[in-house]
């Protein structure tokens, strides 16, 4: 099950998402990054969105060698954090150079970050110290046209695979949906304040038993114009360095009284 | 399905966890915050360790209510998460005063943090603006003697029921596993840097086809006498206050080059 480097100095990079290896969004992003280097997609054998970066520690692990866009590709039967790790430690014979995740349909600006599989894929890169970075396009459609992604994917992955990103930061990168001609440009943003206001919607199953679906809003509460909701809503793209460490350092002094509890 | 609140003027307290509504872990963090107010406990139907911030988005939840140490409890289909979510959005008629979260059979200390369903929770409800704070003891067993935990939880919990919590963080409380009369104390700490050293366990099932446990090992990387690790492991009681805004401001500008891709 181990991929050795086939081709001297042709970075390798590793693909993952969280929609699933059938999407049409991660093979945007193979036809992309193909052309960069060794590519090698590890990703989920089913959608995963909404994963955040559960992992899988009470069952097993399978993966299914396949083949997508002519790359390697293997199925795993677990998470996006699954995947990398899977692909880091069991698949792949080197570490990656770049690991790249999406395009995932639908967006993961503001507080969505930390609900998304692509992006805690991306973030389980920056933990292994790889360059990493999560992309998505503000559409859930299956139909979504992915070509103005594609172009700046490919200005992005360019740019990365020639400089180097701060340690231990990955990039959240999210998408306008509109043709390329109206994006604007990118701007590098720090995540809005929002949240989801959530709704259940309830039914009654063929049994008489009620059950829930997951529904709701999401509630900017930011006015700031250096955000990712600020720049997607300008048409431009937006990139936010996350990281892994999620300490309040701030409030640190502020809450010391709780040692005298 | 709605709670409404039975008692004048005591607060109402929403206990969650990630190891399932029948671990020993939330029963013992039951009995302690019963003392404090009306108490109502929405959990997992089944361990859900590891699941981090995860949400059920493509499936249906259910809720069965029972009742555990004389409390109302409702056990739920779905992530830690999601049971914050339906607790505060469907069952409770109310914005809890607190939300508690644990006692976790496991450490939930350093990179832990964010595959913790445990602490997920407790962040989830640090983003509905609600006090939360998650309990972890360092013990996986499923005889962990939580008497030292019940006693430093009731310390804590009386100071957070008469205090507030500076907005959007929650705390993450892990307890070293001794004795009470070995703890030394409270410490307020940051985040020690820390990682999973992965190692796949490859085995074969009965159809002769391979299959994978996770395994590893957990290795520091931080020195600081100010972190998570360093007091545990001198028998103190770690308190990390933690947040969602997962941007790291501090590179902003040092990526900036990006917007010229």
């Amino acid at each position: 099950m181990k991929i050795s480097r086939m081709k001297d100095n042709q970075p390798l990079i590793l693909v993952v998402n969280d929609d699933g290896i059938t999407s049409p969004g991660i093979k945007s992003l193979i036809e992309v990054v193909k052309e960069y280097g060794e590519v090698v997609v590890v990703a989920p054998d089913k959608p995963q969105s909404g994963m955040g970066h559960a992992i899988t520690l009470d069952s097993i692990l399978s993966i299914n060698k396949m083949e997508i866009e002519g790359v390697k590709a293997y199925a795993c039967s677990g998470t996006p954090v699954d995947c990398v790790k899977i692909a880091v430690n069991k698949i792949l014979t080197r570490k990656p150079d770049l690991i790249v995740s999406g395009i995932n349909h639908g967006s993961n600006s503001s507080i969505n970050v930390i609900y998304s599989g692509t992006m805690s894929a991306a973030l389980e890169g920056s933990l292994e110290n790889i360059p990493s970075v999560g992309f998505s396009l503000l559409s859930h459609s299956i139909d979504a046209d992915f070509s103005a992604s594609k172009y700046y994917v490919r200005l992005l992955i360019k740019q990365l695979l020639s400089t180097s990103l701060p340690k231990g930061i990955c990039l959240n990168v999210n998408i306008p949906n509109v043709p390329q001609e109206l994006i604007n440009g990118i701007k590098v943003c720090r995540q809005a304040k929002g949240n989801w206001e959530e709704e259940y919607d309830e039914r009654t199953d063929p049994m008489g038993r009620t059950y829930y679906w997951l529904t709701g809003k999401f509630v900017i509460d930011d006015k700031g114009e250096d955000t990712d909701e600020w720049a997607l809503k300008n048409n431009y793209i937006s990139i936010v360095p996350i990281q892994h460490d999620i300490t309040n350092h701030n409030v640190i002094n502020d809450i010391k009284q709780l040692e005298d509890a």
